[in-house]
């Protein structure tokens, strides 16, 4: 492309002037959620996928199998696992996707300007998690897609692959998800001196109260598994915070795992709120305690991590010499 | 292909009658093992392009610089962090490898029959998570690389994305990772009742009281890590024994997450010792630490995982209709 060959470019100022920055990034926080919404697209169409040819491919006899007939591979408990995790991580990324633009909505038309305000602070709190969670899950869930379909998932003909490519680029457009935890951790937990990000764990400790207290038996350890998380987000909030004000660089070296936690713990949290709206008998309770038992155990770890590993990442030895 | 159009083909006996079977496995042992490498290679050359990629590029200013230019992306924590997630699950990855390579040559060469037997236990114990957990792990490694490469990672001209395309078959081939972790489980923990396992790990155990007691500060929590991983490993194992025993559905479900916490240790026992043997100032010291305050930290939550989300993942409520 060339512009000015025929005696020069002229440019036309489109807004405010010296407003530019500020207007681009109405744009780039819209941008910032539908980057998250594909990532949650294309990880819910490597799951009716996988789900489609998991109860068509015959392999091996699984316990429950009744005759001397092969199972389909969804019988497999593995393969149970594996299509679980896919189901848990794209709920949970919706869940985390709709909840911020539900707050938009709230910001942009509220009946009153507290709760715009409110509104509008937590779109921001959640708008970095809803793009990073949810496109590093996409590769998570279509790469997994990828291997219900063994080896038919590897070559073009099923159609598993292209989702794994097509999720490749959300983690690195609009913001790369590195980015986005260093808006999450410099910019949006200072919001109202952290007032905004307090009220919302708070709001996530109180799904986790519910579930416990619900005492169903059907959620299995869902409640606690939850209130051990929330409670693993409520310290490495406290760690990173203290970074940010005496060491930021060890807050920029954490800040790839505390998003993640929070997001781990954010879309758990919706997902217990689902299975807790909801009777027994329904998939939103067994995503919802999947997620929790087999997912949710990450969270104290990250926490650790959060706390503990920015030395290491720091060390100025020469390792990459 | 066509066989036989010319009066019938003629089939040759390879081998002793009734032991094809036994016999693929020989040929099948030396593959896992050989395609565990596969996953080291792929990984070690994803992180040699991404650290070149990453000192040759320039963005921002990291905290670090000293002059008003831009930095290269290395100098940034987080690109630092993904960096140091490549080495340590390479290294990890190429040890345990080597440890199982180790472990055939004393069983095919070993000077008497007491160490040659137990070298075949342990070459056999190893054998699936050198296959999977290096696979794995090679599919996470070339992920990281393309997200270090940016956009310049998933267009072409680098590089990076073809190893992510190459590493993704290594978890499908010569027996799936599924495969693997069931196994590891159903085949190999019960070797010599258990007492394989039980003094594989007894020997990590080892590793981990000798970091901790080595009492060096550069070595950071190391040790402690270390240590509690070992413990995690040593709970999980005793409660997927019992469901070996009781309910071999419930091993099934989550032989996965089992597998992901015995290379996880082993891997950070190998890079722990490597450290030890080593002075203060080495890149051994650096990625031991980083591995173990940083990823090793996943260890207890995948305990909690194989302990208690098989009910989860065996859940008859029909989630998958």
């Amino acid at each position: 492309m060339k512009y000015g060959e025929q005696g020069g470019a002229i440019g036309e100022l489109v807004g405010a002037p010296n407003r530019g920055l500020a207007t681009m990034f109405v744009m780039m926080n819209a941008a910032r959620l539908a980057v998250g919404m594909q990532g949650v697209a294309v990880a819910e169409r490597a799951t009716q996928r996988a789900i489609a040819y998991a109860k068509e491919r015959l392999q091996g006899r699984a316990s429950t199998a009744e005759g001397p007939q092969m199972s389909p591979i969804i019988e497999h408990p593995d393969v149970r696992r594996m299509l679980l995790t896919m189901k848990g991580l794209t709920q949970a990324s919706r869940m985390i996707c709709v909840a911020t633009a539900a707050a938009l909505d709230v910001a942009h038309r509220g009946s009153n300007a507290a709760d715009t305000s409110a509104a509008a602070h937590r779109a921001a709190l959640l708008t970095p998690i809803a793009k990073a969670f949810s496109t590093d899950a996409s590769i998570e869930v279509s790469s997994l897609g990828v291997q219900v379909h063994g080896g038919m998932g590897f070559v073009e003909e099923t159609g598993a692959a292209q989702h794994l490519r097509d999720a490749r680029i959300l983690p690195i457009y609009e913001g790369t998800n590195g980015i986005q935890a260093i808006d999450l951790v410099f910019r949006k937990l200072p919001l109202e001196g952290g007032a905004v990000v307090k009220a919302y764990i708070s709001e996530l400790a109180e799904i986790a109260k519910q579930a416990v207290q619900s005492n169903r038996a059907e959620l299995g350890m869902m409640g606690e598994r939850l209130g051990a998380a929330v409670k693993a987000l409520q310290t490495a909030t406290v760690a990173i915070g203290e970074a940010l004000q005496t060491k930021p660089d060890a807050a920029l070296a954490v800040a790839t795992p505390y998003l993640r936690l929070f997001g781990l713990t954010a879309g758990g949290a919706y997902l217990a709120k689902g299975a807790l709206a909801v009777g027994a008998a329904s998939h939103r309770v067994t995503v919802a305690r999947y997620f929790a038992e087999a997912l949710l155990t990450e969270a104290p770890g990250l926490a650790v991590t959060v706390s503990g590993a920015a030395d290491s990442v720091l060390n100025d030895e020469k390792v990459f010499a």
